[in-house]
Protein backbone atom coordinates (compact mmCIF):
# COMPACT_ATOMS: atom_id res chain seq x y z
CA UNK A 1 0.00 0.00 0.00
CA UNK A 2 3.00 2.53 0.85
CA UNK A 3 1.28 3.34 4.12
CA UNK A 4 3.39 2.74 7.23
CA UNK A 5 1.45 2.31 10.26
CA UNK A 6 1.87 1.86 13.84
CA UNK A 7 -0.35 -0.55 16.57
CA UNK A 8 -1.41 0.65 19.60
CA UNK A 9 -2.77 -2.23 21.14
CA UNK A 10 -2.48 -6.18 20.51
CA UNK A 11 -5.29 -7.74 21.85
CA UNK A 12 -8.12 -9.58 20.09
CA UNK A 13 -8.55 -7.31 17.39
CA UNK A 14 -5.16 -5.37 17.36
CA UNK A 15 -3.85 -9.16 16.49
CA UNK A 16 -6.33 -9.99 14.03
CA UNK A 17 -6.11 -6.44 12.18
CA UNK A 18 -2.50 -6.35 12.24
CA UNK A 19 -1.88 -9.73 10.45
CA UNK A 20 -4.43 -8.98 7.74
CA UNK A 21 -2.51 -5.19 7.16
CA UNK A 22 0.60 -7.09 7.31
CA UNK A 23 -0.93 -9.54 4.83
CA UNK A 24 -1.82 -7.37 2.13
CA UNK A 25 1.22 -5.25 2.25
CA UNK A 26 0.75 -2.71 4.45
CA UNK A 27 4.44 -2.09 6.74
CA UNK A 28 3.51 -2.69 10.47
CA UNK A 29 6.55 -0.04 11.84
CA UNK A 30 5.67 -1.51 15.53
CA UNK A 31 3.70 -2.38 17.87
CA UNK A 32 2.60 -1.32 21.20
CA UNK A 33 1.11 -2.77 24.11
CA UNK A 34 1.03 -2.09 27.74
CA UNK A 35 1.74 -5.74 27.74
CA UNK A 36 5.02 -7.09 27.20
CA UNK A 37 3.82 -10.33 26.14
CA UNK A 38 0.95 -9.53 23.42
CA UNK A 39 2.97 -6.61 22.47
CA UNK A 40 6.07 -8.83 21.72
CA UNK A 41 4.22 -11.79 20.63
CA UNK A 42 2.61 -10.08 18.13
CA UNK A 43 5.63 -7.93 17.11
CA UNK A 44 7.64 -11.12 16.52
CA UNK A 45 5.39 -13.09 14.61
CA UNK A 46 5.32 -9.60 11.86
CA UNK A 47 9.03 -9.39 11.92
CA UNK A 48 8.65 -5.92 13.43
CA UNK A 49 9.27 -3.55 16.86
CA UNK A 50 6.97 -3.45 20.14
CA UNK A 51 7.56 -1.14 23.19
CA UNK A 52 5.29 -0.92 26.23
CA UNK A 53 6.45 2.35 27.09
CA UNK A 54 4.13 5.49 25.32
CA UNK A 55 6.86 7.30 25.11
CA UNK A 56 8.70 4.62 22.76
CA UNK A 57 6.13 5.23 19.81
CA UNK A 58 7.64 5.99 16.84
CA UNK A 59 6.52 9.52 15.99
CA UNK A 60 6.82 9.20 11.91
CA UNK A 61 4.22 6.80 10.71
CA UNK A 62 1.44 7.48 8.49
CA UNK A 63 -1.08 5.86 10.14
CA UNK A 64 -1.81 4.93 14.24
CA UNK A 65 -4.19 2.34 14.56
CA UNK A 66 -6.12 2.17 18.06
CA UNK A 67 -7.10 -0.83 19.33
CA UNK A 68 -7.26 -0.61 23.10
CA UNK A 69 -9.85 -1.24 25.23
CA UNK A 70 -12.54 1.53 24.49
CA UNK A 71 -12.90 2.48 28.35
CA UNK A 72 -9.16 3.40 28.19
CA UNK A 73 -9.23 5.44 25.33
CA UNK A 74 -8.73 8.32 26.49
CA UNK A 75 -6.61 7.65 29.34
CA UNK A 76 -4.37 6.41 26.97
CA UNK A 77 -4.47 9.13 24.04
CA UNK A 78 -3.85 11.74 27.06
CA UNK A 79 -0.67 9.59 28.06
CA UNK A 80 0.77 9.09 24.56
CA UNK A 81 2.74 11.79 22.21
CA UNK A 82 0.23 11.32 19.63
CA UNK A 83 -0.66 15.01 18.82
CA UNK A 84 -1.82 15.88 15.50
CA UNK A 85 -0.92 12.13 14.40
CA UNK A 86 -3.71 10.32 11.96
CA UNK A 87 -4.96 8.31 14.60
CA UNK A 88 -7.86 5.33 13.69
CA UNK A 89 -10.00 3.92 16.08
CA UNK A 90 -11.45 0.22 15.73
CA UNK A 91 -14.43 0.61 17.79
CA UNK A 92 -17.98 0.07 16.95
CA UNK A 93 -19.06 2.61 20.09
CA UNK A 94 -17.12 5.11 20.06
CA UNK A 95 -17.34 8.51 17.92
CA UNK A 96 -15.23 10.36 15.71
CA UNK A 97 -15.37 13.11 17.74
CA UNK A 98 -13.63 10.73 20.54
CA UNK A 99 -10.14 11.35 18.77
CA UNK A 100 -10.78 14.82 17.56
CA UNK A 101 -9.36 16.71 20.45
CA UNK A 102 -6.18 14.86 19.83
CA UNK A 103 -5.53 15.55 16.21
CA UNK A 104 -7.55 16.94 13.50
CA UNK A 105 -6.58 14.34 10.80
CA UNK A 106 -8.47 11.22 12.08
CA UNK A 107 -10.67 8.09 11.28
CA UNK A 108 -12.44 4.88 11.90
CA UNK A 109 -12.39 1.48 10.56
CA UNK A 110 -14.57 -0.67 12.47
CA UNK A 111 -14.32 -4.30 11.30
CA UNK A 112 -17.96 -6.14 12.25
CA UNK A 113 -16.61 -9.29 13.53
CA UNK A 114 -15.53 -11.48 16.58
CA UNK A 115 -12.22 -12.54 17.32
CA UNK A 116 -10.52 -14.62 19.19
CA UNK A 117 -6.57 -14.65 19.41
CA UNK A 118 -6.09 -18.88 19.08
CA UNK A 119 -9.18 -18.57 15.69
CA UNK A 120 -8.11 -17.62 12.42
CA UNK A 121 -10.53 -15.44 10.53
CA UNK A 122 -10.68 -14.58 7.23
CA UNK A 123 -10.35 -10.90 7.08
CA UNK A 124 -11.82 -10.62 2.77
CA UNK A 125 -15.05 -11.36 4.33
CA UNK A 126 -15.54 -9.09 7.11
CA UNK A 127 -17.11 -6.50 6.59
CA UNK A 128 -15.95 -3.13 7.59
CA UNK A 129 -17.16 0.33 8.23
CA UNK A 130 -15.29 3.51 7.30
CA UNK A 131 -15.77 7.03 8.96
CA UNK A 132 -13.23 10.18 8.36
CA UNK A 133 -12.36 13.64 9.15
CA UNK A 134 -11.55 14.75 6.17
CA UNK A 135 -11.29 13.38 2.15
CA UNK A 136 -7.52 12.99 2.79
CA UNK A 137 -8.36 10.76 5.49
CA UNK A 138 -10.66 9.23 3.92
CA UNK A 139 -8.60 8.34 1.26
CA UNK A 140 -5.88 6.78 3.29
CA UNK A 141 -8.33 4.34 5.09
CA UNK A 142 -10.16 3.94 1.93
CA UNK A 143 -6.46 2.21 0.68
CA UNK A 144 -5.88 0.58 3.41
CA UNK A 145 -9.33 -1.45 4.07
CA UNK A 146 -9.25 -2.48 0.57
CA UNK A 147 -6.49 -4.20 1.05
CA UNK A 148 -8.47 -6.12 4.20
CA UNK A 149 -11.68 -7.17 2.74
CA UNK A 150 -14.32 -6.46 -0.73
CA UNK A 151 -16.97 -5.12 1.74
CA UNK A 152 -15.82 -1.67 2.67
CA UNK A 153 -18.94 0.66 3.81
CA UNK A 154 -19.33 3.97 5.02
CA UNK A 155 -21.31 4.53 8.63
CA UNK A 156 -21.32 7.59 10.70
CA UNK A 157 -20.97 7.50 14.45
CA UNK A 158 -24.60 6.52 15.15
CA UNK A 159 -25.03 4.43 12.59
CA UNK A 160 -22.08 3.05 14.18
CA UNK A 161 -23.45 2.51 17.18
CA UNK A 162 -26.68 1.24 16.11
CA UNK A 163 -24.71 -1.65 14.32
CA UNK A 164 -22.95 -2.26 17.36
CA UNK A 165 -26.06 -2.83 19.30
CA UNK A 166 -27.45 -4.86 16.54
CA UNK A 167 -24.20 -6.93 16.89
CA UNK A 168 -24.44 -7.47 20.31
CA UNK A 169 -27.95 -8.74 19.96
CA UNK A 170 -26.33 -11.26 17.14
CA UNK A 171 -23.35 -11.96 18.54
CA UNK A 172 -22.49 -11.11 22.41
CA UNK A 173 -26.08 -12.12 23.36
CA UNK A 174 -26.56 -15.02 21.11
CA UNK A 175 -23.12 -16.39 22.66
CA UNK A 176 -24.64 -16.55 26.05
CA UNK A 177 -27.83 -18.15 25.09
CA UNK A 178 -25.68 -20.83 23.52
CA UNK A 179 -23.49 -21.14 26.73
CA UNK A 180 -26.69 -21.59 28.70
CA UNK A 181 -27.96 -23.78 26.64
CA UNK A 182 -24.43 -25.94 27.10
CA UNK A 183 -25.15 -25.40 30.76
CA UNK A 184 -28.70 -27.24 30.56
CA UNK A 185 -27.31 -29.71 28.56
CA UNK A 186 -23.99 -30.46 30.62
CA UNK A 187 -27.01 -31.79 33.16
CA UNK A 188 -28.76 -34.52 31.23
CA UNK A 189 -25.54 -35.12 30.58
CA UNK A 190 -25.00 -34.49 27.01
CA UNK A 191 -22.14 -33.01 24.77
CA UNK A 192 -22.80 -29.46 23.42
CA UNK A 193 -22.28 -30.95 20.17
CA UNK A 194 -26.00 -32.38 19.63
CA UNK A 195 -26.92 -28.81 19.42
CA UNK A 196 -24.44 -28.28 16.36
CA UNK A 197 -26.62 -29.44 13.31
CA UNK A 198 -29.81 -27.17 15.22
CA UNK A 199 -27.89 -24.01 15.67
CA UNK A 200 -26.32 -24.40 12.44
CA UNK A 201 -29.80 -24.52 10.67
CA UNK A 202 -31.08 -21.94 12.69
CA UNK A 203 -28.03 -19.56 11.50
CA UNK A 204 -28.59 -20.55 8.22
CA UNK A 205 -32.18 -19.60 7.69
CA UNK A 206 -31.20 -16.51 9.26
CA UNK A 207 -29.15 -15.55 6.46
CA UNK A 208 -32.08 -16.56 3.74
CA UNK A 209 -35.00 -15.44 5.55
CA UNK A 210 -36.52 -12.97 7.27
CA UNK A 211 -35.56 -14.09 10.89
CA UNK A 212 -38.90 -12.90 11.99
CA UNK A 213 -41.32 -14.92 9.77
CA UNK A 214 -38.46 -17.93 10.72
CA UNK A 215 -39.43 -17.63 14.58
CA UNK A 216 -40.47 -21.41 15.86
CA UNK A 217 -40.93 -22.98 19.62
CA UNK A 218 -43.38 -22.62 22.15
CA UNK A 219 -43.72 -18.89 22.73
CA UNK A 220 -44.47 -17.78 19.22
CA UNK A 221 -47.29 -20.38 19.42
CA UNK A 222 -48.20 -19.41 22.63
CA UNK A 223 -47.89 -23.06 23.69
CA UNK A 224 -49.36 -22.64 27.20
CA UNK A 225 -48.49 -26.01 28.83
CA UNK A 226 -45.04 -26.35 27.39
CA UNK A 227 -43.81 -23.21 28.67
CA UNK A 228 -45.27 -23.96 31.99
CA UNK A 229 -43.75 -27.51 32.18
CA UNK A 230 -40.15 -25.44 31.22
CA UNK A 231 -40.85 -22.63 33.47
CA UNK A 232 -41.03 -25.53 36.28
CA UNK A 233 -38.11 -27.40 35.35
CA UNK A 234 -36.11 -23.90 35.10
CA UNK A 235 -37.25 -23.63 39.13
CA UNK A 236 -34.07 -24.55 40.20
CA UNK A 237 -31.96 -22.22 38.71
CA UNK A 238 -34.10 -18.76 38.87
CA UNK A 239 -31.76 -16.81 36.81
CA UNK A 240 -32.65 -19.57 34.07
CA UNK A 241 -36.06 -19.57 34.46
CA UNK A 242 -36.44 -15.49 34.24
CA UNK A 243 -34.44 -15.44 31.23
CA UNK A 244 -36.72 -17.89 29.62
CA UNK A 245 -40.04 -16.02 30.68
CA UNK A 246 -38.72 -12.87 29.41
CA UNK A 247 -37.15 -14.03 25.93
CA UNK A 248 -40.77 -15.94 25.83
CA UNK A 249 -42.54 -12.91 26.39
CA UNK A 250 -41.10 -10.89 24.45
CA UNK A 251 -41.33 -13.31 21.61
CA UNK A 252 -45.01 -13.68 22.26
CA UNK A 253 -45.34 -9.52 22.34
CA UNK A 254 -43.86 -9.66 18.85
CA UNK A 255 -46.01 -11.82 16.96
CA UNK A 256 -49.05 -10.50 17.66
CA UNK A 257 -50.88 -13.46 16.40
CA UNK A 258 -49.85 -17.07 17.00
CA UNK A 259 -48.20 -18.55 14.04
CA UNK A 260 -47.99 -21.97 13.01
CA UNK A 261 -44.76 -24.29 13.32
CA UNK A 262 -43.22 -26.58 15.21
CA UNK A 263 -39.81 -26.56 16.64
CA UNK B 1 -37.70 -51.33 6.49
CA UNK B 2 -40.81 -53.75 6.11
CA UNK B 3 -42.54 -51.45 8.21
CA UNK B 4 -46.22 -49.72 6.97
CA UNK B 5 -46.55 -46.22 8.92
CA UNK B 6 -49.65 -43.74 9.08
CA UNK B 7 -48.50 -39.98 9.23
CA UNK B 8 -50.76 -38.52 12.02
CA UNK B 9 -50.06 -34.20 11.35
CA UNK B 10 -48.63 -33.02 8.57
CA UNK B 11 -47.33 -29.78 9.87
CA UNK B 12 -43.55 -28.87 9.81
CA UNK B 13 -41.81 -31.75 11.62
CA UNK B 14 -44.39 -34.63 10.30
CA UNK B 15 -43.44 -33.41 6.47
CA UNK B 16 -39.70 -33.65 6.92
CA UNK B 17 -39.61 -36.85 8.69
CA UNK B 18 -42.41 -38.93 6.51
CA UNK B 19 -39.98 -36.86 3.61
CA UNK B 20 -37.19 -38.92 5.59
CA UNK B 21 -39.39 -41.95 6.37
CA UNK B 22 -40.18 -42.51 3.00
CA UNK B 23 -36.50 -41.76 1.42
CA UNK B 24 -35.49 -44.49 3.40
CA UNK B 25 -38.02 -47.11 2.17
CA UNK B 26 -40.68 -47.49 4.74
CA UNK B 27 -43.79 -47.53 3.27
CA UNK B 28 -46.17 -44.54 4.25
CA UNK B 29 -49.78 -45.59 4.63
CA UNK B 30 -51.47 -42.49 4.98
CA UNK B 31 -51.43 -39.09 5.96
CA UNK B 32 -54.11 -37.45 8.62
CA UNK B 33 -53.93 -34.33 8.81
CA UNK B 34 -56.98 -31.85 10.10
CA UNK B 35 -56.26 -29.60 7.19
CA UNK B 36 -57.26 -30.91 3.45
CA UNK B 37 -54.39 -28.40 1.75
CA UNK B 38 -51.21 -29.56 4.19
CA UNK B 39 -52.68 -33.25 4.02
CA UNK B 40 -52.84 -33.56 0.43
CA UNK B 41 -49.97 -31.68 -0.37
CA UNK B 42 -47.73 -33.99 1.87
CA UNK B 43 -49.90 -37.08 0.41
CA UNK B 44 -49.58 -36.70 -3.48
CA UNK B 45 -45.80 -35.88 -3.25
CA UNK B 46 -45.16 -39.09 -1.06
CA UNK B 47 -47.59 -40.69 -3.50
CA UNK B 48 -49.58 -42.00 -0.93
CA UNK B 49 -53.40 -41.83 0.44
CA UNK B 50 -54.57 -38.95 2.57
CA UNK B 51 -57.93 -38.22 4.71
CA UNK B 52 -59.00 -35.60 7.02
CA UNK B 53 -61.36 -37.09 8.76
CA UNK B 54 -60.23 -39.32 12.34
CA UNK B 55 -62.70 -42.21 11.14
CA UNK B 56 -60.79 -42.69 8.29
CA UNK B 57 -57.58 -43.32 9.82
CA UNK B 58 -56.61 -47.09 8.35
CA UNK B 59 -56.54 -49.91 11.18
CA UNK B 60 -53.82 -52.18 10.11
CA UNK B 61 -50.17 -49.75 10.16
CA UNK B 62 -47.21 -51.08 12.29
CA UNK B 63 -46.86 -47.37 13.41
CA UNK B 64 -48.87 -44.50 14.01
CA UNK B 65 -46.45 -41.44 13.99
CA UNK B 66 -47.84 -38.37 15.83
CA UNK B 67 -46.75 -34.84 14.83
CA UNK B 68 -50.08 -32.92 15.69
CA UNK B 69 -49.39 -29.30 18.13
CA UNK B 70 -48.19 -30.86 21.54
CA UNK B 71 -51.25 -28.61 22.79
CA UNK B 72 -54.03 -30.85 20.65
CA UNK B 73 -52.25 -34.07 20.99
CA UNK B 74 -54.60 -35.85 23.74
CA UNK B 75 -58.18 -33.90 22.24
CA UNK B 76 -56.67 -35.65 18.99
CA UNK B 77 -56.00 -38.72 20.73
CA UNK B 78 -59.38 -39.30 22.46
CA UNK B 79 -61.29 -38.67 19.07
CA UNK B 80 -59.21 -40.94 17.19
CA UNK B 81 -59.49 -44.33 16.54
CA UNK B 82 -56.14 -45.36 17.91
CA UNK B 83 -56.67 -47.48 20.73
CA UNK B 84 -53.94 -50.05 21.35
CA UNK B 85 -52.14 -49.22 17.78
CA UNK B 86 -48.22 -48.50 18.13
CA UNK B 87 -47.96 -44.52 18.90
CA UNK B 88 -45.14 -43.00 18.57
CA UNK B 89 -44.66 -39.29 19.32
CA UNK B 90 -41.83 -36.30 18.12
CA UNK B 91 -42.04 -33.72 20.64
CA UNK B 92 -39.67 -32.68 23.31
CA UNK B 93 -41.57 -32.08 26.14
CA UNK B 94 -44.60 -34.83 26.30
CA UNK B 95 -43.43 -37.76 28.43
CA UNK B 96 -43.90 -41.27 26.81
CA UNK B 97 -46.61 -41.21 29.64
CA UNK B 98 -48.87 -38.92 27.77
CA UNK B 99 -49.20 -41.71 24.62
CA UNK B 100 -49.93 -44.87 27.80
CA UNK B 101 -53.53 -43.88 28.22
CA UNK B 102 -54.37 -44.76 24.74
CA UNK B 103 -52.28 -48.03 24.29
CA UNK B 104 -49.48 -50.05 25.27
CA UNK B 105 -47.11 -50.38 22.86
CA UNK B 106 -45.85 -46.98 22.47
CA UNK B 107 -42.73 -44.69 21.87
CA UNK B 108 -41.47 -41.12 21.20
CA UNK B 109 -38.81 -40.38 18.15
CA UNK B 110 -37.69 -36.87 18.98
CA UNK B 111 -35.94 -34.94 16.27
CA UNK B 112 -33.38 -32.20 17.37
CA UNK B 113 -34.04 -29.86 14.48
CA UNK B 114 -35.95 -26.62 13.23
CA UNK B 115 -37.61 -27.45 10.49
CA UNK B 116 -39.42 -24.94 8.04
CA UNK B 117 -41.40 -26.12 5.43
CA UNK B 118 -39.74 -24.12 2.46
CA UNK B 119 -36.06 -25.48 3.47
CA UNK B 120 -34.90 -28.72 3.25
CA UNK B 121 -33.31 -30.26 5.83
CA UNK B 122 -30.08 -33.40 5.88
CA UNK B 123 -31.95 -35.80 8.01
CA UNK B 124 -29.30 -37.88 7.89
CA UNK B 125 -26.94 -35.49 10.16
CA UNK B 126 -30.27 -34.69 12.98
CA UNK B 127 -29.22 -36.41 16.42
CA UNK B 128 -32.82 -38.17 17.18
CA UNK B 129 -33.64 -39.21 20.80
CA UNK B 130 -35.17 -42.39 20.86
CA UNK B 131 -37.59 -43.68 24.26
CA UNK B 132 -40.09 -47.06 24.39
CA UNK B 133 -42.79 -48.94 26.35
CA UNK B 134 -40.81 -51.53 25.54
CA UNK B 135 -38.14 -53.79 24.14
CA UNK B 136 -40.00 -54.47 21.48
CA UNK B 137 -40.88 -51.28 20.36
CA UNK B 138 -37.80 -49.91 21.19
CA UNK B 139 -36.21 -52.50 17.78
CA UNK B 140 -39.05 -51.29 15.95
CA UNK B 141 -38.15 -47.38 16.52
CA UNK B 142 -34.25 -48.16 16.43
CA UNK B 143 -34.77 -49.58 13.17
CA UNK B 144 -36.68 -46.77 11.43
CA UNK B 145 -34.24 -44.32 13.30
CA UNK B 146 -31.34 -45.70 11.65
CA UNK B 147 -32.81 -45.65 8.37
CA UNK B 148 -33.16 -41.30 8.85
CA UNK B 149 -29.49 -40.71 10.80
CA UNK B 150 -27.02 -41.94 12.27
CA UNK B 151 -27.14 -40.15 15.38
CA UNK B 152 -29.66 -42.20 17.32
CA UNK B 153 -29.77 -41.45 21.26
CA UNK B 154 -31.98 -42.72 24.03
CA UNK B 155 -33.50 -40.27 26.56
CA UNK B 156 -36.30 -40.43 29.02
CA UNK B 157 -38.60 -37.78 29.10
CA UNK B 158 -37.21 -35.93 31.81
CA UNK B 159 -33.77 -35.88 29.75
CA UNK B 160 -35.77 -34.98 26.72
CA UNK B 161 -37.77 -32.15 28.35
CA UNK B 162 -34.17 -30.54 29.54
CA UNK B 163 -32.79 -30.96 26.07
CA UNK B 164 -35.85 -29.43 24.89
CA UNK B 165 -35.61 -26.06 27.16
CA UNK B 166 -31.60 -26.16 25.82
CA UNK B 167 -32.82 -26.23 22.18
CA UNK B 168 -35.66 -23.33 23.19
CA UNK B 169 -32.38 -21.51 24.33
CA UNK B 170 -29.67 -21.92 21.69
CA UNK B 171 -33.05 -21.93 18.72
CA UNK B 172 -36.12 -20.58 19.36
CA UNK B 173 -34.33 -17.84 21.77
CA UNK B 174 -31.39 -17.20 19.50
CA UNK B 175 -33.45 -16.73 15.93
CA UNK B 176 -36.00 -13.95 18.42
CA UNK B 177 -32.12 -12.14 19.08
CA UNK B 178 -31.80 -12.05 15.13
CA UNK B 179 -34.70 -11.21 14.80
CA UNK B 180 -34.27 -7.98 16.73
CA UNK B 181 -30.97 -7.70 15.18
CA UNK B 182 -32.64 -7.42 11.68
CA UNK B 183 -35.07 -4.76 13.41
CA UNK B 184 -32.40 -2.59 14.15
CA UNK B 185 -30.46 -2.82 11.16
CA UNK B 186 -33.41 -1.68 9.12
CA UNK B 187 -32.78 1.68 10.94
CA UNK B 188 -29.57 2.07 9.53
CA UNK B 189 -30.14 1.04 7.27
CA UNK B 190 -28.24 -2.09 6.41
CA UNK B 191 -29.63 -5.52 5.41
CA UNK B 192 -29.24 -8.32 7.83
CA UNK B 193 -26.82 -10.09 5.22
CA UNK B 194 -23.98 -7.62 7.04
CA UNK B 195 -24.19 -9.64 10.13
CA UNK B 196 -24.02 -13.41 8.84
CA UNK B 197 -19.98 -13.68 8.91
CA UNK B 198 -20.50 -12.59 12.75
CA UNK B 199 -23.15 -15.16 13.27
CA UNK B 200 -21.48 -17.29 11.12
CA UNK B 201 -17.85 -17.17 12.99
CA UNK B 202 -20.31 -17.28 16.73
CA UNK B 203 -22.02 -20.00 15.78
CA UNK B 204 -18.87 -22.10 14.40
CA UNK B 205 -16.61 -20.85 17.50
CA UNK B 206 -19.19 -22.39 19.66
CA UNK B 207 -18.83 -25.74 17.85
CA UNK B 208 -15.23 -25.27 18.75
CA UNK B 209 -14.87 -24.44 22.13
CA UNK B 210 -16.76 -23.53 25.51
CA UNK B 211 -18.88 -20.73 24.40
CA UNK B 212 -18.62 -19.78 28.25
CA UNK B 213 -14.91 -19.10 27.59
CA UNK B 214 -15.99 -17.54 23.92
CA UNK B 215 -17.78 -14.76 25.16
CA UNK B 216 -17.08 -11.24 24.19
CA UNK B 217 -18.49 -7.97 24.00
CA UNK B 218 -19.61 -4.91 26.32
CA UNK B 219 -21.29 -6.96 28.91
CA UNK B 220 -18.32 -9.41 29.94
CA UNK B 221 -15.77 -6.70 30.01
CA UNK B 222 -18.28 -4.96 32.22
CA UNK B 223 -17.57 -1.94 29.90
CA UNK B 224 -20.06 0.83 31.50
CA UNK B 225 -19.41 3.62 29.34
CA UNK B 226 -20.13 1.39 26.25
CA UNK B 227 -23.36 -0.10 28.15
CA UNK B 228 -24.75 3.02 29.33
CA UNK B 229 -24.49 4.57 25.95
CA UNK B 230 -26.22 1.42 24.52
CA UNK B 231 -29.17 1.68 26.93
CA UNK B 232 -29.65 5.48 25.82
CA UNK B 233 -29.71 4.69 22.58
CA UNK B 234 -32.28 1.94 23.07
CA UNK B 235 -34.67 4.35 25.01
CA UNK B 236 -36.88 4.89 22.25
CA UNK B 237 -38.02 1.08 22.28
CA UNK B 238 -38.22 0.18 25.91
CA UNK B 239 -39.04 -3.42 25.26
CA UNK B 240 -35.47 -3.86 23.74
CA UNK B 241 -33.60 -1.63 26.71
CA UNK B 242 -35.10 -4.30 29.00
CA UNK B 243 -34.02 -7.64 27.09
CA UNK B 244 -30.48 -5.46 26.82
CA UNK B 245 -30.07 -4.91 30.45
CA UNK B 246 -31.37 -8.38 31.18
CA UNK B 247 -29.06 -10.10 28.71
CA UNK B 248 -26.23 -7.54 30.15
CA UNK B 249 -26.79 -8.67 33.65
CA UNK B 250 -27.10 -12.09 33.32
CA UNK B 251 -23.49 -12.02 31.54
CA UNK B 252 -22.13 -10.03 33.98
CA UNK B 253 -23.57 -11.80 36.81
CA UNK B 254 -22.34 -15.06 35.18
CA UNK B 255 -19.40 -14.28 34.55
CA UNK B 256 -17.38 -13.43 38.25
CA UNK B 257 -14.56 -11.37 36.93
CA UNK B 258 -14.31 -9.40 34.24
CA UNK B 259 -12.75 -10.71 31.25
CA UNK B 260 -10.80 -9.54 28.89
CA UNK B 261 -12.08 -9.56 24.96
CA UNK B 262 -13.01 -7.39 22.54
CA UNK B 263 -15.91 -7.62 20.63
Amino acid sequence: MGFSVIMLGAGNVGTHLARALHSSGTDIRQVYSRSEESASILARELHTAWTVRTSEILPDADVYFLTVKDDVLHPFLKSAPLENKFLVHCSGSLSLQDLMAYTSECGVLYPLQTFSRSRNVDFSEVPVFLEYSSERAGSVLKQLAAGLTGRVYLADSVQRVKLHISAVFACNFVNHLYSVAASLLKDIPLDFEVLVPLIRETMQKAGVMDPFLAQTGPAVRNDKEIIQKHMQLLASTPDLQELYRMLTEHIHNQHKRPIHGIF
